[in-house]
């Protein structure tokens, strides 16, 4: 049976359990509920809204999601899983047409459930290069989410980095669209390969908000939005064949996402085809009312949302459900539109089995969430995402040093190494103290164990964010007394203001938090050798470290077992390979920027300011040096694909892995065209004197833009083409003249460059 | 003879003159020439583009526009009035038509020529508040122009500001779109009174660059350009009846304006009737080659310019004559579209009395450019345009203290009261050291004159912009040795870098330039009373300021009579009646912000940021209190004029004049709406007890916006009315609920809110 006739069947099933349903039957399978416990605010606003009911209230008449059942109280994944599946067989035996919840949890990072592997975040994902990776990342989680119960998880963040003053810059992949596209399809891969489904996050445009705050106005015009915002979502839904997209709360030029049905039906379902389910992101459609101001009360909220294209309100119907009845029952509403939202939501219950599911299996009674396959799969994910930023040759260290200083705020704590979207596993337990029942060896400790010949001394310095130098003395004097200092800086992520960097954490200034770069620089004025090591949620202004410390190594966040990644960079056991996934700012009044600009979006003549990344996307050292040669492009005409090839040798002296990357510039075209765009990359591991060929077929889609009309068309002219370690390299590059007529990208184009390596 | 039927004359003329032309002499009457002398650089890239010929050969075939004729060096204008006068009789004798030039000239802050009257720039109108006063400074302005044989200048400039980065924030008038218009306009009113064309920049888009970055690409939906950004020019237009405009440099989402048919002939001619001439930005023809990179080559980008209706290439036809000339004849360029131009060239010269002119007549002998009534209207409007941000009760000085230290970079520079855009008269004189020609008083000399029984000792503390700060020591004791500290600190205007503010002159960050704070936090570490006066062309990060000084007095760039103003304010001669035209911001990193944003466009729950400005838009101490009453609100219909009334009472014991200041904050609509927007402002000069009640008049587009479907309307639902001191201060406010149908403007519709004044 093929998937059009499944796909029919689902629909069918769902239709005729939906000609049976009352008011009441239909509006409880589109919302959610929370059993939030003790209101650890985990949503914004999340105080403001109330359950106005128990579980076995909001069931009665069945109930359409189940909000985060595992992952915000350290509750034990077995007993929560039994405590699950009997609440599915109460549903399915209580309800009148008995039909099982849906269960949803976060995943970005991992599953967020207690004792669950937490895999590096997505910054790391971007700067590993390595869509194959996060796919694997993807299934793991997806296996785990599939065991629990848990039938589709929230994730990935497809939105494209545009500030990094922005909290959830650490929960994105990349400033390229292009970067985002490829490892987040990967993700949803990955995750959907083991028939849970992913949610794209968040659709669209919340990244560009008005100097980085959360939730502002996104100031873009179209072309912006279909050229460099939309691109990933294109590609999650066709070739990545993702069952469900998640709403961004943002407004883009005064229309809020959530109540336009230019995003959620005409582009998303009409255009694209998707056919899956659209959820609110938390408490999205009574923010139409509250926050936007774009609704007279909440049934205008949720008619809008609802006409718009929203299906599922989450998490809860709290604010949704009573005002929806209301407006439907008065006739304000349409009650197609709520069949229309119901009919998906259980064609979606279809497709994941739970109509036929009676849960009479037994619940799983011993589960690992972190096995050694997680453990790998986090370590080699970790070692690929360690991006060397500087190095004058103290790095690797050379011969093991007696005494090394393990200095700083985030040197030798747990929750230095993940995302806020680790929730429970992780950062809830280390905020409130509690075992996270995973292993997570801190920078200190993995350090200790990298180097066991050398004592190690700490020093904590300051803490991440307060203004309290009384430590400083102390640090110095061990960095004085060691033949190798090793400062670990950074972010705590956290939710709404509880951290430096996630959720509602903004960054007015892209200094370092608190007073680390102060502490930085009375470490570095010792005299004595400093690597910087930056375990952080996003790009920091880093010029001053990169001018005086030996070596700047940034990680990001990276995981479970990103100190022995980091550590194993330090010594050499591993050979750093990670690439920028973000332009490293040369300032905060420089912002927003990305390296995707146009001539004029960069330095010029007609403006005394340099915009210019201290380090441009894409760049990482290596301990070894590549060269490129032998650079071909061949073109055709505007309708065909580009073919690329080029020749990476390892002209160093030591294993390692280099990301080839392609770029392009389209010297002139109807539209202002950016100066660099990223067209294909790949990851090649090479021996010494070793050599590849990496072919690149770039389809035309790859070099099409929104023209004036907004068509998505390839005009003919000369393209520059180059390949080389950066945005801002062009080791080798060629001109190459593309003729015809201006081709209009067909609408089942061809999205992805795809790349084949040749080893010599 | 109606207006309409002297246009159809002046057209027909122009065609019949059109109909006898040859390519080179159509051509001719579409670019400019310029003769800059020495190549002191007042336009971007202006050593890139050299004449290719000499004036004799530009004027062959006759001449379009003669570029600044007077305004770039230090010439007498009565001698150059003489050569033009010549140079003209030359023209119309020895060309085949005996058509004469246009000659045209900037005019921003007061005819840009040598000895002329240099007035308050436009941040002083915009805090005047007083567009009555503009207009007459405007029609002063014309009469210069006129008399010296100056057809067109080259003001206003009405792009709303956006982001206080941006170097040419200081040629804006106010963050507020209906303040720029209303202002404007009063400022084309004056000249063209006057029988001169003035020019309205930059249409449009052109201060939303990317982070304030000079020609960065403009991140904006439609939306947002049609109720913020374009507002003042259609007013300039229909209203103000405006016969130029010139085309902004930027892009806008891609699309360079200068290449733009949409917002060059859809909206401004199809759409708005206009029916004068598009100018170039200087070289802005050329720049869409060469730096947007949207034409293949100078003849495409000439092509693409002519086609969206630019109609005349300035300053010179260097690098668009001969390109055009080849596209028309090898067929490539539709010659319609050159007479196209000609034909609105010539209409214009025929409205201007240019075909009729012989010159016959002398050219003036003797001239007064600053005349008493020039310097009155100078003196005025700088007094009005002084805002009062703190005060602890310094000021207004009390007793005559017997010591003053007058201290700062601005404290003794003639220049430090002027913008950019005052070029030869002022700028360059000071620069290049030559004799301004009108009487300038420093902050130093007015202090003195103002404190005649005080000796004023001096010290310049710092430099403008360096990181020297060898002098702070000699500043303090002059400080700690004084009764009072006047603090004169701010910018220095220039060009492409050449100062910290002005064309090209952006910021990276908003804190004063050099070591400016530094010097005021070690003089107010002295602990006397200082007050700090600020001179300069962008609202600066000043929180630390308005903590620590007894007070700080914002004055922008005030103009040849600014110091007796400040020194005025000081004294208590004047009481301060200024109001902030834009936000004072809280921090670089809070960028961009202006006060016209929706909820989450300013602090929320959401985030853990605040975008406050520490001062608001409208913000303004007085030396008397004013006290609002008896507000009174009546709204009909979505169509109809909602009439508001107030009482403001001066319920201090001095003399003063408030800004009334009407807001309106939609509660909601089907876009998100601003928490506030400016429908009405009112100067009112109010004796101790007196009262006045203003009543404003909103006409329904007032109250429109552009909705999903791009179409401006007035949705019914409730509005609250506020009046008070500024835009974050509801001193009274009233909630009316406007009935009706969602009602579409009429294109006709009234754009101004009408207010009287009745003294009690």
């Amino acid at each position: 049976m093929n998937d059009n006739t499944l796909a029919a069947q689902h629909q069918a099933r769902a239709q005729a359990i939906l000609d049976q349903m009352t008011l009441d039957e239909k509006l409880a399978q589109i919302v959610g509920f929370w059993d939030k416990g003790d209101g650890e605010a985990v949503a914004p606003l999340q105080g403001e809204f109330q359950e106005a009911t128990t579980f076995t209230g909001a069931t009665r008449h069945g109930l359409g999601h189940i909000t985060r059942a595992y992952g915000t109280r350290p509750v034990d994944p077995i007993e929560r899983a039994a405590w699950l599946w009997n609440e599915q067989r109460r549903i399915i035996k209580e309800t009148r047409l008995g039909i099982p919840m849906l269960v949803h949890e976060e995943c970005l990072t991992g599953l967020s459930a207690w004792k669950a592997a937490t895999f590096p975040t997505p910054l790391s994902w971007g700067a590993s290069f390595n869509p194959e990776l996060v796919e694997k990342m993807g299934s793991l989680i997806g296996e785990s989410m599939r065991t629990l119960g848990i039938h589709q998880g929230l994730a990935p963040v497809l939105d494209v980095i545009r500030d990094p003053r922005w909290g959830r810059v650490e929960e994105c992949i990349s400033e390229d669209p292009y970067a985002v596209s490829v490892i987040g399809t990967s993700y949803v891969k990955g995750v959907q390969s083991q028939g849970v489904h992913a949610t794209l996050k968040h659709f669209v445009g919340y990244s560009a908000s008005q100097s980085g705050r959360n939730f502002g106005p996104v100031h873009a015009g179209k072309r912006e939005i279909a050229d460099v915002l939309l691109p990933p979502f294109e590609m999650a839904i066709r070739d990545g064949g993702v069952r469900s997209v998640m709403h961004a709360y943002s407004e883009i030029d005064g229309v809020p996402v959530a109540a336009s049905a230019e995003y959620l039906t005409d582009l998303l379902r009409n255009q694209w085809e998707f056919d899956g389910v659209v959820v609110a992101d938390y408490f999205g459609v009574a923010f139409l009312e509250k926050l936007h101001q774009v609704a007279e009360n909440l049934e205008d909220a949720a008619g809008q949302a609802l006409e718009a294209g929203v299906d599922i309100e989450l998490p809860t119907g709290d604010a949704y459900l009573t005002p929806l009845r209301q407006g439907v029952e008065a006739g304000r509403i349409d009650e197609s539109l709520v069949d229309r939202a119901v009919l998906r939501a259980l064609t979606q219950k279809a497709e994941l089995g739970l109509l036929d599911n009676t849960f009479e299996d037994e619940p799983p009674s011993q589960i690992d969430l972190d096995s050694p396959e997680h453990r790998a799969v986090a370590r080699q994910l970790a070692e690929e995402a360690v991006v060397l930023l500087s190095n004058d040759g103290t790095l690797p260290v050379a011969a093991s040093p007696s005494k090394i200083a393990v200095i700083g705020p985030n040197a030798d704590r747990i929750s230095a190494m993940f995302g806020c979207y680790s929730f429970v596993n992780h950062v809830l337990a280390v905020q409130e103290g509690y075992d996270t029942g995973i292993d997570v060896p801190t920078m200190r400790e993995a350090i200790s164990e990298e180097f066991t010949d050398a004592i190690v001394n700490y020093a904590e310095g300051c803490d991440i964010e307060s203004d309290d130098t009384s430590r400083f003395d102390h640090a110095a004097e061990i960095a004085s007394d060691s033949d190798l200092t090793i400062l670990v800086l950074g972010d705590q992520a956290g939710l709404f203001g509880r951290g430096t960097v996630g959720e509602g954490c903004d960054r007015d200034d892209l200094e370092l938090p608190g007073v680390q770069r102060q502490l930085a620089e009375r470490v570095l004025a010792t005299g004595r050798p400093v690597v910087i090591v930056l375990l952080t949620g996003r790009p920091y202004v880093l010029g001053w470290a990169l001018d005086q410390a030996s070596a700047v190594v940034q990680a990001f966040f990276p995981g479970e077992e990103g100190a022995q990644a980091v550590a194993g960079v330090l010594s050499g056991r591993v050979n750093p390979s990670g690439k920028l996934p973000v332009s490293l700012p040369r300032s905060t009044g420089a912002q927003p920027y990305t390296y995707l600009h146009p001539r004029l979006g960069g330095d010029s003549d007609v403006t005394n300011l340099s915009s210019q990344p201290v380090r441009p996307f894409g760049f990482g050292l290596s301990y070894t040096t590549f060269t490129y040669s032998d650079l071909t492009v061949s073109a055709t005409s505007t309708d065909a694909p580009v073919g690329v090839s080029v020749v990476v040798t390892n002209t160093g002296d030591r294993d390692g892995d280099e990301v080839v990357q392609l770029y392009v510039q389209d010297v002139f075209g109807s539209i202002t065209r950016p100066v660099a765009q990223l067209m294909g990359f790949q990851r090649v591991s090479l021996a010494p004197g070793q050599s590849a060929t990496v072919t690149f077929t770039v389809p035309p889609h790859r070099l099409s833009f929104t023209n004036a009309q907004y068509t998505r068309v390839v005009e003919p002219g000369q393209f520059v083409f180059w390949t080389g370690h950066s945005a801002g390299s062009g080791d080798i590059s060629a001109t190459v003249t593309v003729t015809g007529d201006v081709y209009e990208v067909a609408p089942n184009a061809t999205l992805t460059t795809s790349v084949s390596v040749e080893y010599r």
